[in-house]
């Protein structure tokens, strides 16, 4: 177990599987479930990857989400579905999701899936990304499974951070694959901040009277606050509504936040977008067009200190590729939880 | 002419019809124009709106753009299409664009539009909107027309402020309409401050160096800044590449200063989805739930010193009600300018 804090894809995979199948999830689920999951972690989305697990089975464990959920169509048209999740994890919904809108797409040129009766589904760009391979353009946004932001002006916490994920295909660059919150910050960076015992920066939360508040161990009293003001405000609210309301999925003060209560159903909403480069464009030279972007970027002059320009989807690509070949970092304090997981579950260690 | 300064709209649409018919724009096209330029002055959008009338009258006089544009389907699918916007004004191309996805979406519940050879389309929320009489959810992106943002860390102008607005229509409430650039402020509040003698607040522009740019007489030597840093510059590149580079219109280094040149042909790049409720909800369940959510907003606590939570959409339709009432202000400055316009057209002057 040297490598405990080092382990390979292939490894944790096996993990998170054996996890989920020692709470009765399916084979193919849990497969999937771990397949997804530490796709999450190759990426660098720590926060997002196998650090839920935990949190994942004991929901499972409470009778707060179905290891084995029917995956319904609710409504169809040629272009777009609503479907009902079975209160399953977003994973597998959104999964599914992805898969009848890159297939409607194929022939409609582009496709619009709507979920509800979800869960929370790890990172947006895993979604986004899924149509890809098909040569065609992603685009994910969720309601967020907790509310740690108040409209603009105001003190409730009636929104959350709404992820969109946009992921575009390049030929020989890194795709561009956009994954963001509608925060200044995720609040998976202030949860990581409390853990280190590090201060926040001055303008990821405010508390209730709208001070600055850097201490990340008293995030519960605090607000996140949106990128550009009103305008990540606006953002948070309109994703809302699309990816819950129209959904029937929860959104304002019907959203459960995920953390406090395993038992309760979260009703999460999603929804995913294929859009088929073909029916607009040549595949190839839009793709070539896209490397075409990259360079241009990259080539900008510097702002006096800057290194380098980044393009959205290259740390994904670079931190992929560094996991892959040399293992992805447990940190010690998820090492141990996973241990505690395993030992109760009455699986192999980690 | 003791109104000048607070016009009826009737009369400001008369005006801006003549003015296009006075250079051989056909009567459809310029009562088109007119009703959708005064669209955004009612809404509150002053700098899109009759403000822009001598730019276009330039434009057109140069041989830059054309009054009777060829707008053809380049390709099509069910659910999709791709415009040639034959170098016409984007209000004439866009409201093409959005005709023909409201049409697609009924059948197949969603579709995308995108248009090439476009040009300034006027505000984003224009197109948003149409959706909303058909009881759908509209969604528009453009690439602007002039590049005053570098990316995230450089200095070389490659981006523009790509606006996103998104409606979704209420039910006793006003329709929720966001309407936003990518950027902390639109380069137009920047030309207006400089017009006002006024010095922008900290955070609109940085200079070549990294410092602050408050003199707004300086802009042609600034930057503008992206909402939430990285990420509103992702959205701007994202919104570019799916406005622009996949509707083989200009992005980057080929986007042509509206402004600066009014011959050279800027080939603008749009998108407009339409998507029907109806193909996930029932459309008066579903309105009256964006009612309740507008309540739910509303009805936050406050920070201190906040007189009111706004929800994305409320000026536009309070300023809109206000100005059918009691007209559109027309200040001192642009009403000389359109005296000389229509002197120089040899129409009557407003």
């Amino acid at each position: 177990m040297n490598d405990k804090h080092n382990v390979t894809a292939d490894r944790l995979r096996g993990f998170v599987a054996t996890a989920f199948q020692a709470c009765d999830m399916p084979e193919r689920n849990a497969v999937r479930m771990a397949q997804l999951m530490v796709e999450s972690d190759l990426g660098g989305q720590d926060g997002h990857g196998v650090f839920r697990l935990p949190m994942y089975i004991k929901r499972i464990r409470a009778g707060g989400m179905s290891v084995d959920p029917d995956i319904s169509v609710i409504s169809e048209r040629t272009a777009t579905a609503l479907l009902d999740g079975g209160n399953g994890p977003g994973h597998l919904v959104m999964s599914r999701a992805a898969e009848l809108a890159i297939e409607k797409a194929k022939t409609c040129g582009v496709a619009w899936v709507g979920a509800r009766h979800s869960n929370h589904a790890g990172p947006a760009f895993l979604y986004a990304r899924m149509p890809l391979e098909q040569d065609m353009i992603g685009l994910y946004v969720a309601v967020g499974s907790a509310n740690h932001m108040p409209p603009w002006g105001g003190t409730d916490l009636l929104l959350s951070t709404n992820p969109i994920s946009v992921a575009v295909p390049s030929n020989t660059q890194p795709d561009v694959v956009l994954d963001m919150a509608t925060t200044v910050a995720a609040y998976g960076k202030v949860k990581t901040a409390a853990d280190r015992g590090e201060t926040m920066p001055e303008g990821w939360m405010i508390d209730k009277i709208g001070q600055p508040l850097t201490d990340p161990t008293r995030s519960s009293e605090g607000l996140l606050l949106p990128i550009g003001g009103p305008k990540g405000y606006g953002l948070s609210l309109i994703f809302g509504l699309l990816a819950g309301t129209l959904n029937g999925a929860a959104f304002g003060k019907d959203v459960v936040d995920f953390n406090a209560d395993p038992k309760a159903t979260t009703n999460t909403g999603h929804f995913v977008v294929a859009l088929d480069i073909a029916a607009f464009a040549d595949v190839e030279t839009f793709k070539t067009q896209i490397d075409g972007i990259w360079g241009e970027m990259k080539s900008s002059a510097l702002l006096p200190g800057v290194e380098d320009i980044r393009l959205p989807g290259e740390r994904l690509a670079a931190t992929t590729a560094k996991r892959n070949a040399g293992g992805i970092p447990i940190p010690q304090t998820l090492a141990k939880r996973l241990d505690a997981l395993a030992d109760e579950l009455g699986i192999e260690r980690l």
